[in-house]
């Protein structure tokens, strides 16, 4: 840990921003609040009542908050976390949080403030319809997976950006949690007991185990693009108009897949817990459920528009200008992305970190209802990813299941 | 380039040994001779007669000698070469030179004189036989490949060692040489003219040029262990004995099979070359030919055996000791080692650099008759790899060509 690392409380968080930074006036009123809800990070919302202004500061911990101290994280994800947002701001600055500073001493984040935002996972519970969201996160994954792959940069510089985002920690968790964890009777599963039949197929079902092995291998080992690497719908601010990404500290050279798994896959799970969320009233249900499918395959498709423009836009080499070669990346692209959202979708339900959208379900009857079919549609995803022709199919298999 | 670094002389360098080494004794009359061939680097060997000792200085220059300060190639391929080779020599002892000694300054590796060794591609050309060779580099490729993978070390501090690896100037070399400009007219490419209309074909198909991509993009982001990266029969010395692998500057976390698939191309082009060498001697050429085709068959298989053994016995992961995802892995590995065996063939007779085999072959249909061949057989290897049941049939295939 750095010499000079001390954990910020309300007052110092103020005294911080008088001292180093000259976005409030000298002597504005400062007010703080600390916001974190998350296990590993300290969250500061400093704000002048005046002036309206207001800014985060993101501190990293040097331990799980859940676990205290016994559980140490490497304070580095904060460097990590900063570099990967700045260059997506670089890349979409309408879609990310500004940076203002990063403080290597404090591992400390100074930002945007999205207060006027939502968590969209929050926002999806609720029932609300973000129709520029799908169109949004689809620029996002294009222009930040394409533009730091070997087709969207320098082949030397990515190698060199590849050891920056070198995440040893970080993959480690997600190594854990998502892909192993699950497939067998680990201390760490959080298996409700009216699952535990089911669960007890899954660590049997060799079929599933090696498609799971392959796709941990590809994350392990796929440095193809720079991903966010946690991009669930709680790593995403909204308003009807606006998405934000944010939080982007497992960020490392892996799958894109992966990313695009993880939204897709949360979309998933979103639609199979408004069962039970929208049962007193079947028209909404259906109205909405038939808004996440719709962006479901809008996010894929916005995303492959995107991708493939930047592809001829950008490339000259004949060698990746061929066309049945791109057939073939994006083809794997898609499989990948079933795979992921197929394994995300599984840990969510029976891991040791589970979705508010499946948990808030309090009839046991209908949770036990949708935490088994996300387990099915999962299951689907992974096995059968390179059958699937389309996302089009994918939607027709998840409506398949009313 | 270092402050301090100055490229050796035969002098300097017995003034280097006699004030930083004591290899030999004080007063010891120590002689040394520039012996390097290659393009990249000063090779001196110094040794003093009365004691028969003697030693090796390789020096990386900070140029491609054969076009001089023109083409600048980076000295860090001297620390990785000397950090590849300490790592080698930890895992596989007797297969490996030893380091005496790694200079940071002069990017300069003391090391463990091998001169009652050959280089394998001589020794071949000349029709020797090396009954240990392939069960040894089997052993090499299975210990070098399995420890430093996620399978074989912990997986965080692989990242860690994948960190100290990245090569990005020695990898370019590799992606323009081996994969891009065989497959366009680039200005690198050294076709002999009889060869033109046979080379357009290749500029013209698509599906090999698509399958070329494919391999790139695994050189280009498998990383699945610390690869020797340019294991070709050039990078080994041998006698009847002995198996040394030597010159792993181009050492990085890439796909596995581009090791093995550069040793099994190479000896394939051998057995090529030799139906010309061996012309006059019917009975010797069948003989010699069998040889290589069992040594094939014999890199292979030994490499599987060793590398399962290693498998069994080190890994307790149960996700990572399914039958199924093992049975998953070696078959990709198969197919990942025929693609760029076929690739590293195919730049061999018209690329930048080609191989003393094929080359030496004075007589022009001769020549053209291997060149081709060499052809047909590297695009059959690289577009069919994933239809070539085994080892078995591709020797099976090589000798159908009679």
């Amino acid at each position: 840990m750095a010499v000079n690392y001390k954990a910020l409380t309300e007052a110092t968080a103020v005294e911080y921003v008088k001292k180093n930074l000259d976005i409030f006036s000298e002597e504005a009123a400062l007010q703080c609040k600390e916001i974190g809800d998350g296990n590993l990070n300290l969250v500061f919302r400093v704000w002048e009542e005046a002036s309206e202004k207001s800014i985060i500061l993101k501190q990293a911990l040097p331990y799980a908050r859940i676990v205290g101290e016994a559980m140490p994280v490497t304070l580095e994800r904060a460097r990590i976390e900063s570099e990967a947002l700045m260059l997506q701001g670089e890349l979409c600055p309408n879609l990310t949080p500004k940076v203002y500073r990063f403080d290597r001493d404090l591992y400390l984040i100074v930002m945007e403030d999205l207060s006027d935002h939502i968590i969209l996972r929050k926002g999806l519970i609720e029932g609300n319809e973000y129709p520029n969201f799908a169109e949004n996160i689809g620029v996002f994954m294009a222009y930040t997976l394409f533009f730091t792959s070997d087709l969207g940069m320098d082949q030397m510089k990515k190698k060199q950006m590849q050891k920056k985002f070198i995440n040893p920690e970080l993959c480690k968790i997600t190594e854990d949690l998502v892909f192993s964890e699950p497939y067998f009777d680990a201390a760490g599963n959080k298996i409700e007991p009216h699952l535990l039949d089911r669960v007890r197929k899954n660590w049997n079902n060799q079929e599933l185990i090696k498609e799971v092995a392959i796709l941990k291998e590809g994350f392990m080992t796929k440095a193809q693009a720079l991903i966010h690497g946690d991009l669930h719908t709680g790593s995403v601010f909204v308003t009807e108009e606006s998405t934000k990404v944010i939080d982007p500290e497992f960020a490392f050279y892996g799958p894109m897949g992966f990313d695009i798994g993880a939204i897709i896959g949360n979309f998933i799970l979103n639609y199979i817990a408004q069962a039970a969320h929208m049962e007193e009233d079947q028209q909404k249900l259906e109205s909405y459920r038939s808004y996440l499918l719709k962006s479901i395959k809008k996010i894929w498709k916005e995303f492959y528009k995107n991708f493939m423009e930047l592809w001829e836009d950008n490339v000259t080499a004949p060698m990746e200008s061929n066309l049945l070669y791109k057939q073939v990346y994006m083809r794997n692209l898609f499989e990948d992305t079933l795979g992921y959202a197929g394994c995300k979708m599984i840990r969510r339900i029976y891991g040791l970190a589970h979705v508010a959208d499946i948990d808030n379900i309090k009839e046991l009857e209908q949770r036990k209802k949708a935490q088994l079919l996300a387990l099915d549609i999962g299951e689907i995803l992974v096995l059968q990813r390179k059958e699937i022709k389309n996302i089009d199919e994918v939607v027709d298999r998840i409506k398949a299941f009313n």
